[in-house]
């Protein structure tokens, strides 16, 4: 799974496409729906539940609660519309298919979470990672991840069959709670933990503890009916503070960048191409994409807007691309049976497509840049 | 497990024990035999597996060729009657008791490895880290190791019932063969992989294919009939001399530190103390125990009689400890059902207290070196 994940990423990123994808083909490739050599099964299935956490935990170690505080209203617009949009277009779309509300809340959910890993890697290619679009985008995928987080908890807790909504808003308010007593008190609370860690003998202890808290809320999560990955996320994000001098972000990056690929693997591997043969779901899937895209042009562009029309499309563009979230609320559902194999495979593959569509269009319209210089204004 | 591990660890070092010893007791107060909350299992094995795979890796990061080569005469000789001794007293106590060759070899291969961690951390602790006895402890502890190595290998395809002792040779050459071979040319030809890494445009690309070799090796290992473990040793061997310009030592070890405790503490839960109910086991343990400390302390005090008495007495001492590998060996035993849960259990045993007994003894007879500073010749 490692060996076949990293080399179809090495193929991809000299492609000048995101590893992620060449990973998770990689697994549609060594999957039981073609070469059969990779099974989901107790083992492959621990292994990526434990990459998926320390993804999360990993992104949550370079999200700083402070700079959550500092992008500013437009960064806060532009993540409401672009979570708001995709969620009741997709929603919406399935309930005219005459899905079940749960099915049709999880392809919602699904469409909400921008990826800030590849949008940020197009960004720092084309070296306008301090422009004011960059700025935005990364400050509004980061609270995109913050909601696709309280959305995902909230998902996460529903069974299969019918929406209880009293249910519903009982988690929405312990997920939101959760994540704000985290964000608020998180870091300080880790600041108090500070001079006890100095006194451990063992050796690197304060990574010791910092998986111990990782893993320790993602427990917590779990008790509380949220999915782990979402305690993992909001570990990294309590300790982001403490990251560099505690290096945890050199000691939790290997553990990611092993187990990771296992996950994205086993998350194409559990893509059944089989199912492509019902001729509704590829329509299913185009309609998605489409919808994926659009949703986030529109509620993203209409957040920058006043930005001018040109910046406000090069946001909409930088959000669209779904990744790690989506393919993770993807996961989630397939685990508790509450979406089809189907509905699964059409989110996925709706991942891969909005992944592929960002970045040439990205480069393309950051390529304008050069002839219009008034736009890079990186202090402004 | 991470928790339970790291915790009993804690509590090990500040009791001035080795943590190693901790997450083994770990691993049986949470085992079935106890508390019941850790059991072996497809999910538990295998990352305890990747846990063994990834902390001999480490190892064999740690592990210049050069320096085994560097050692001198001494060393070598040490190394060669401490594994040879010990080998021979284990093997024949146990044909005395009239048990099966394989498990009599297998008793005896787990006597042959000392653990340098725990030695070096002492002589670290003690500030002799430098001194004539140091060096030729970490010298013939190396040796050892990729002797005690070679040993596993052999053992380590040894089936149920009786040695075949053609096919016993032919795994000797193979195993010989194939770690002299990783040993002398591995490193160049790693040397010669370097250009091409250097073009691999994937992020911390070194360590990747570091991964895959220790994967890679750690299969073809498997194929040729061996441990796992004695490819991922192999390959941090090949790959020392790199360890510091690719970053490996950083790299490998938040993995094996996360991941090692889980091997430990299912080593621990593995251990059934009901079969210490039946009371030969307990005379076999102090009888192995003993066998144990008597063998290196001559073996190992025979080799390095030319430095005189009280060195060749701190030499043997400080060759005790039988930690990872007489452990692995243990497992291995276990897993391919050539050993009995009773003999498995004695094993455990062996290591831990072998493991409790050098430290103090070797701090003891080290610090009388203060009153006999003649002792003292970091250059000599």
């Amino acid at each position: 799974m490692f060996a076949g994940g990293k080399l179809l990423a090495e193929v991809f990123e000299r492609l000048r496409q995101p590893a992620v994808v060449g990973e998770l083909l990689a697994g549609v490739l060594l999957g039981p729906s073609l070469l059969g050599l990779v099974h989901p099964n107790d083992l492959t299935r621990g292994v990526a539940e434990m990459g998926a956490i320390f993804l999360l935990f990993a992104i949550g170690l370079e999200t700083k609660p402070r700079d959550l505080q500092e992008v500013g209203w437009t960064a806060m617009l532009v993540a409401f519309l672009g979570v708001l949009l995709p969620f009741l277009l997709g929603f919406g779309y399935l309930k005219l298919l005459a899905s079940s509300s749960v099915e049709a809340i999880f392809i919602g959910a699904a469409m909400v979470a921008t990826s800030v890993g590849i949008t940020a890697r197009v960004l720092e290619d084309m070296g306008v990672l301090n422009s004011r679009v960059a700025r935005v985008i990364l400050g509004a995928a980061v609270i995109d991840d913050v909601l696709g987080m309280i959305v995902l908890a909230v998902v996460s807790s529903l069974s299969a069959g019918k929406v209880n909504y009293v249910s519903l808003a009982v988690v929405t308010v312990e997920a939101v709670g959760f994540t704000v007593l985290v964000v608020l008190f998180g870091s300080r609370l880790v600041g108090h933990m500070e001079p006890s860690v100095a006194r451990l003998r063992a050796r690197n202890s304060a990574f010791t503890l910092s998986i111990l808290l990782c893993l320790g809320l993602s427990l917590a999560s779990l008790y509380i009916g949220l999915a782990a990955i979402i305690g993992a996320f909001l570990a990294g994000l309590a300790l982001a503070e403490r990251s560099e001098r505690w290096k945890l972000r050199e000691n939790a990056h290997p553990l990611s960048e092993f187990l990771a690929p296992f996950f994205f693997v086993l998350l194409g591997a559990e893509v059944n191409l089989r199912t492509f043969l019902q001729p509704g779901l590829i329509v299913m899937l185009v309609v998605i994409t489409i919808l994926a895209i659009l949703s986030k042009l529109l509620g993203c562009g209409l957040g920058s807007l006043r930005m001018g029309w040109k910046d406000a499309a090069r946001v909409g563009i930088g959000m669209v691309p779904r990744g790690e979230v989506g393919l993770i609320v993807a996961a989630v559902g397939l685990r508790l049976h509450t979406i089809s194999e189907g509905i699964y495979t059409v989110i996925v593959g709706m991942s891969i497509l909005t992944t592929l569509f960002a970045p040439p269009v990205l480069k393309l319209t950051l390529a304008k840049r050069t002839a219009a210089p008034v736009f890079v204004s990186p202090e402004s």
